[in-house]
């Protein structure tokens, strides 16, 4: 297997239409030979199943529609999979057996490779790592239940965490911190209370890494998502908790190809299922 | 593969030296093919590491000693999940694609089960179910973690919980049970209190559950272990916890074989394994 990225575009979706916003780029797309869609939501034999953040959509046969369409092989896969097995086959999850993938963003999701594949559990909902329990009288999550991670470290509740903090009088540069980027660069200057924020998420995360050492025994928890940029900070709270469980032998590392891993996860598969149409 | 179960027999093993009884049984018995053993403990490619109920042992490669000395095929797997491996074959896990199984006893275990094998993790410790995090502001576990569902639900803390609300004037025929089956039959004749705390237990465990269904959406849960005696009460409990989530298609279920789940469980894996060995 070889290959090279040859051009990295961002396009907004239209989340009335997402079809159309596939067709737009593909129709304009000169040569292609196979198409990877990495997708937001559970994704089953190519199907793509009520997706939180596409309201339009209930169930989409996603796969069969761009292969009548364009006639090359399709693969679609939710997107934290295919972050997932692009850190495994060529970033912070290289040379591991069993990894676990989080990404920490606006919400929380994350992926699981066992044996180099993808794990996707019985019904393709495996890897909802958002919504791991931590706390059952924690605050209340979007699922329903109470104290899940997201509902701690999801970027909305880390904003309020600080700014809870914030209003008991902790010192801060920032009053209201418009972003965890924010929050981020204040961190980065020193601000006491934005660091101190991180290292609490690194507790959150570290207690839901701790279920996971006892559930699944990886080898390598691989952090990604655009708020993994602040894991200096964060690692100093998931080491903490590491550390009090007495945990050895597992490596937490942050991810290390950012927007590359699931579109390198994404050719990975259409290559291997390409060989397969082809057998 | 086929078989019977000839005899079933208990035996009290002496911790201090474990391959004595082993030899005391093996030597006393006339002949045997194979042997399967199922150790409670981490197990790693048929040597047993730091087994918390054998503190004379640090690592013994059991499967290798008794392969020299009998000279026939020998399996040495973590108890639970030899159990989980039999429920899977023969019992309540029949005909799911990929299953996970509570113990539930003095202490809680587990083991999972994905695509026919067992799922070991990376170094051998996977499936430790009773030190997932339910509640992180909850009580100590031996672990050293706080709000392990072991914390909550192991036969002491049961108990533990039982008279805390007995003492805060909860009625019930019993004042302090010796043994979560004392309560367990205190709760078939109707009493509430015995009957209210096995609902909890429920609870915890269903806290538990929906992680994991989060984590590995398997397709079915087995409950076993002595205290899954008291199902039709805990199952309450595990409902109540599901339907607030929402969790739909995901089956709980008691176990079905008891005290022979992990002897079809190690009898399968030597069948396998011999198989392998003669090839």
């Amino acid at each position: 297997m070889d290959g090279k990225l040859e051009r990295l575009r961002k396009k907004e979706t239209n989340r009335e239409d997402v079809l159309s916003s596939l067709y737009s780029i593909l129709d304009n797309t000169k040569k292609f030979h196979g198409i990877s869609v990495g997708f937001p939501g559970f994704v089953n034999n190519g199907v793509v199943m009520y997706p939180p953040n596409f309201p339009a959509i209930e169930i989409l046969p996603v796969q069969e529609i761009l292969h009548q369409r364009y006639n090359v092989p399709v693969v679609v896969e939710n997107d934290a999979n295919l972050y997932a097995l692009g850190e495994y086959i060529a970033g912070a999850g290289k040379e591991s057996k069993n990894m676990v993938l989080f990404t920490l963003g606006t919400g929380v999701g994350g992926g699981i490779i066992i044996d180099g594949e993808i794990y996707r559990g019985s019904r393709g909902f495996a890897g909802e790592l958002g919504h791991i329990i931590i706390n059952s009288d924690g605050p209340l999550c979007g699922c329903g239940m109470r104290g899940c991670l997201e509902a701690y470290i999801g970027a909305e509740r880390i904003i309020e965490t600080f700014v809870g903090y914030r209003r008991k009088g902790f010192a801060s540069v920032l009053d209201y911190p418009e972003s965890v980027k924010e929050m981020y660069l204040a961190a980065k200057n020193g601000d006491p209370l934005s660091r101190f924020i991180f290292s609490l998420v690194g507790k959150y995360l570290g207690l839901a890494i701790v279920s996971l050492v006892n559930i699944l025994d990886p080898d390598v928890f691989v952090i990604g998502g655009g708020i993994s940029g602040a894991w200096r900070f964060i690692k100093v709270g998931v080491e903490e908790v590491l550390n009090q469980r007495l945990i050895e032998g597992v490596k937490v590392k942050k991810g290390k190809l950012g927007d590359r891993a699931g579109i390198i996860g994404g050719w990975y598969l259409l290559d291997k299922e390409s060989i397969q149409f082809t057998k």
